[in-house]
């Protein structure tokens, strides 16, 4: 701490990532990247995008990928956001729509940037237990709050809400903004896109760090009524007009474009999450039902922190969360046949290991 | 404005970028691009990074790009900071380190998003008049406000201060952070990273968007001891923890490691500068003295709008700004030969029309 601080810097609680280790031949299951690359046609994008036109500042309304995404999701441009990563839409939502007098709710066990966000733009909230099976239910959010936000489905629980339940939700709560993160909704969720027609409230923040393998490029949007597009682009240019590079925002064009490569490879990791669903069962683990490109799992004899730890005596990196209700669980990844057969290999040994 | 917005969306005055338009033969001298393309190197350190690895999260720390940068400005990676272009690096160290309880402050005349991050973090400020040259004075800055930033060279005048001038400023005002937003000076100017070693309050800020021509690829940084570094930090990691995709991080490496390439192309700007300024004098204009890539010039008889707006009509675009003191000016980037030949054209071309 030094004396030139800001009172707002020293309050922080700084978010902290999974580890990037550049270790070779460890198999990474911990940031919930996609085991296949992004889509030739996006790769292909980005390498034309290195030129000497990288001497020009990109669109700062992005708007060719603005029409690109209403086209894909059936809305206007001026329904679309977009921003460098999910986390920075989320971070621009947070100032632009979630800070209310009223506070914010979110569940306990969500995305763990959510609280970190809360103290950066000084939010108060509250959370919301998760029920029993770890569930979020829509009727705990109903007369409270300032504005609601749902990650869906949540992380790291991996659980989806359907679509139905996330309609009341907004209808219900019409007088505050509800936004839902959905990071991982093409692993089997069902968006809430649809509903933003009907819903002057709703926003709907995706990413194409996931289900579109570009976790290197930084891209990520919303999409809500142009009124809540509006706000969220006052506060983009309040902090950085052009948020989006050139290669980004020509990568993420071009992957938008490959539809048949994005349906084969969220499929396949679909089916790959079925697979290591059944073998972490067959090993003793409980599994929550994952409608994520993860699974959330506990062992009833070892907990979560000594499995973690002994895969990554194994070159195998899985994510382990500490805190109330889900330290006994880890989080994996999931990841392609190989790396998971590497996984389930090595698991096996360290439960089959004396003194673990 | 809707119902959902939160107070602090409402009372914002978004910053507005120079118009990136699409018209081809334009002659495009609105926002201060380099007239040359990148480094070749980091042409080819872009299309190498456009590749199966774009699946993976990029460094959240960005740390072979701070070592690079420590290596080049001669301090150490824990005093290197980057970010998503200079304006996000700004933005928190406005976050950081310029909201303070006393006013920040900064000139009258400078880059106009000062005040757009203050309405944004709910930072006072007090600007302070330029002398009548539309210099800054050191003297105006000792005995009060609580933080101060200041863009050196300052923009849109492109007048520079010395670094011996900065040196007593930090010094005189060592009980408060001082930020030099130094997004020009490699086109003439003294940078203050030299500095930073005896300063313990001063931040410096640069861009690779000007000199190395990389607008497109959206990297800033910022340089001062580590204690400052680590505030910046704590924000960024607070709002988005992986600020730089995988294609910004490795050209920006490959671009600093070619030094001739970037010697070569600032010295022709500069030599370009003053050609202009030759021929803008000619033409009756009064031009500033300028240390940074472009030209802040008046004409006694024609305003500034007028002539911006009939040289857009001739298809040249240069920049106007309203407001008190720069209304009567144009600002104007220095482009190629070619493309300074095509506005001094258009420019005598203006000023012998009748009625202008």
């Amino acid at each position: 701490m030094s004396q030139y601080w800001s009172e707002l810097v020293k309050g922080l609680s700084p978010y902290v990532p999974g580890e990037q280790p550049q270790i070779p031949g460890l198999v990474k299951l911990n940031t919930n990247e996609s085991p296949f690359g992004p889509s030739p046609k996006a790769i292909e994008a980005v390498r034309l995008a290195a030129a000497d036109t990288l001497r020009l500042y990109p669109d700062p309304q992005s708007m060719r990928l603005r029409e690109a995404l209403a086209d894909y999701h059936k809305v206007t441009p001026a329904e679309v956001f977009v921003g460098n990563g999910s986390d920075e839409v989320l971070a621009h939502a947070f100032a632009a729509l979630l800070k209310q007098p009223r506070p914010l709710l979110f569940p306990d066990v969500t995305y763990s940037f959510y609280p970190v966000y809360c103290r950066l733009l000084g939010i108060n909230h509250e959370t919301i237990p998760l029920d029993a099976e770890m569930r979020v239910n829509v009727s705990d959010y109903l007369g409270r709050g300032g504005a609601i936000i749902i990650a869906n489905p949540n992380a790291p629980t991996g659980i989806a809400l359907a679509r139905a339940e996330i309609a009341r939700l907004a209808r219900e709560r019409a007088d505050v903004p509800v936004v839902m993160d959905e990071a991982y909704v093409d692993f089997g969720g069902e968006s809430a896109i649809p509903l933003i027609g009907d819903h002057p409230n709703l926003l709907v923040v995706q990413t194409m760090s996931k289900s579109r393998a570009l976790a290197g490029l930084r891209v990520g949007y919303a999409i809500g009524q142009p009124d809540l597009i509006e706000a969220l682009t006052r506060v983009k240019d309040s902090f950085n007009s052009y948020p989006l590079g050139r290669p980004a925002q020509a990568g993420a064009l071009a992957s938008l474009a490959d539809e048949a490569y994005f349906q084969e490879t969220r499929a396949q990791i679909m089916q790959n999450r079925a697979s290591l669903t059944a073998s972490l069962t067959r090993l003793g683990f409980e599994v929550l039902p994952s409608a994520a490109n993860f699974v959330f799992a506990r062992h009833p004899k070892h907990s979560g922190q000594a499995v973690a730890a002994a895969l990554r005596q194994r070159a195998v990196l899985i994510r382990h969360f500490s805190g109330p209700r889900i330290a006994d669980f880890v989080r994996i990844t999931i990841g392609s046949e190989a790396e998971l057969m590497r996984l389930t290999d090595a698991l096996a040994e360290v439960l089959a290991a004396p003194g673990n």
